[in-house]
């Protein structure tokens, strides 16, 4: 198998659990395969620090976001203080991802959709940025729970549940759904068992069932037994 | 209430997700309760850039642990490579503990567990340290479930549990435990309804029983009624 990359997109204002938990999992993942995956930090402009929502927490990204590298392109969410005024100036959730949906990241996570051989994995505020840059409508997919009447409006069919499989599309709910969404890919792209192995070492369990469309023929070969 | 400390201890080749993952939730508990805590990243030599584990994630302690503070003092585990060789070099998690717990952090960890205005919380490798460390002799404790039979070793009660309340000695399982850690302590220290708020917001739901002495009478009284 060609070397895949999972490229975690970084921009100011991002969660870092958001994006340390699903990094680690997927690390974890590609070590038990030998290797299989480059797990990157990346930013659009290029390598550089970039601040979380946390003011003491910078991550550096090493890479820039490439929509050619076959792989995943996993898009996290924003953190702000959760009790901020954004008339007082104050960087809100909202003012971040709004941000992020307007920063030149979007043409290039756009491409990676365009791109057959890139699976886009989104969750918390990282999927309702994509919604609002318009790259999601007519999609199914799901955010963190206080944002999925604005993923709905932007014309998506929003869902709820920790994972959402909508082919290329994968996204998650609120910060710690980025674990699941995570594992779920080493599940449905690698193999269960390289899932289940990562999910011991890390004393956590996946819960909820993946949304996902029935395979075809499924439904009927049921209703005909 | 006088301001708390909440001190989060990095050390080289410390674990992000056991470090982010509760540092998120006592930020955010904080911040709901008015800003109670100062979560602080912390280093036994002073303010410098730590490298965790991970080659790609290194994180900034802008202070020095400080066993006179009041409140936590949080001890993360070690991350590295799943499949490494320590013959051949390879920073595995036992070498990056063994060195953590003959570090000059001990003595301080020692001095804030003796501090009765300080409770340690210590999980995955993080208690295993403190307890190669000779820290834990006589105390009941959990760790990651790969550690607990070393953890037994060290002559400490070794229970496998999510979280042991020992008093104002903290300890929880593996990784994701210190999400359950972190929200334990705002429900024993502050009040459920924060706990329960940042669960709400990271979409998460802590589990498993947490282990802690029976309160005193409550086993006679019951037996009485």
């Amino acid at each position: 198998m060609p070397r895949l990359h999972a490229q975690f997109v970084l921009f100011d204002g991002f969660d870092p659990l958001d994006v340390i938990a699903p990094f680690e999992v997927l690390t974890a993942g590609s070590q038990l395969l030998g290797g299989t995956l480059a797990v990157e930090l990346v930013c659009a402009s290029g390598p550089r620090v970039v601040r979380s929502g946390n003011p003491q927490i910078t991550l550096t990204a090493t890479g820039t976001l490439d929509p050619d590298a076959p792989g995943y392109v996993v898009v996290p969410g924003a953190v702000g203080p959760v009790d901020g005024d954004p008339d007082a100036g104050d960087d809100t959730i909202p003012v971040l991802l709004g941000r992020f949906a307007s920063s030149d990241a979007m043409p290039l996570i756009r491409r990676a959709l365009d791109n057959p051989e890139i699976t886009v994995a989104a969750f918390c505020g990282g999927s309702l940025a994509l919604a609002m840059a318009g790259l999601l409508a007519g999609r199914t997919a799901t955010t963190h729970g206080l944002g999925i009447d604005l993923l709905r409006a932007t014309g998506v069919n929003a869902v709820r549940a920790r994972v959402v499989d909508d082919g290329d599309l994968i996204s998650g709910g609120g910060v710690t759904s980025g674990l699941d969404v995570a594992l779920y890919l080493l599940e449905r792209d690698f193999d269960p068992q390289t899932a289940h192995a990562v999910e011991q070492l890390f004393e956590y369990e996946r819960r909820g069932t993946t949304w996902r469309l029935p395979r075809t023929g499924v439904t009927s070969e049921r209703t005909s037994a």
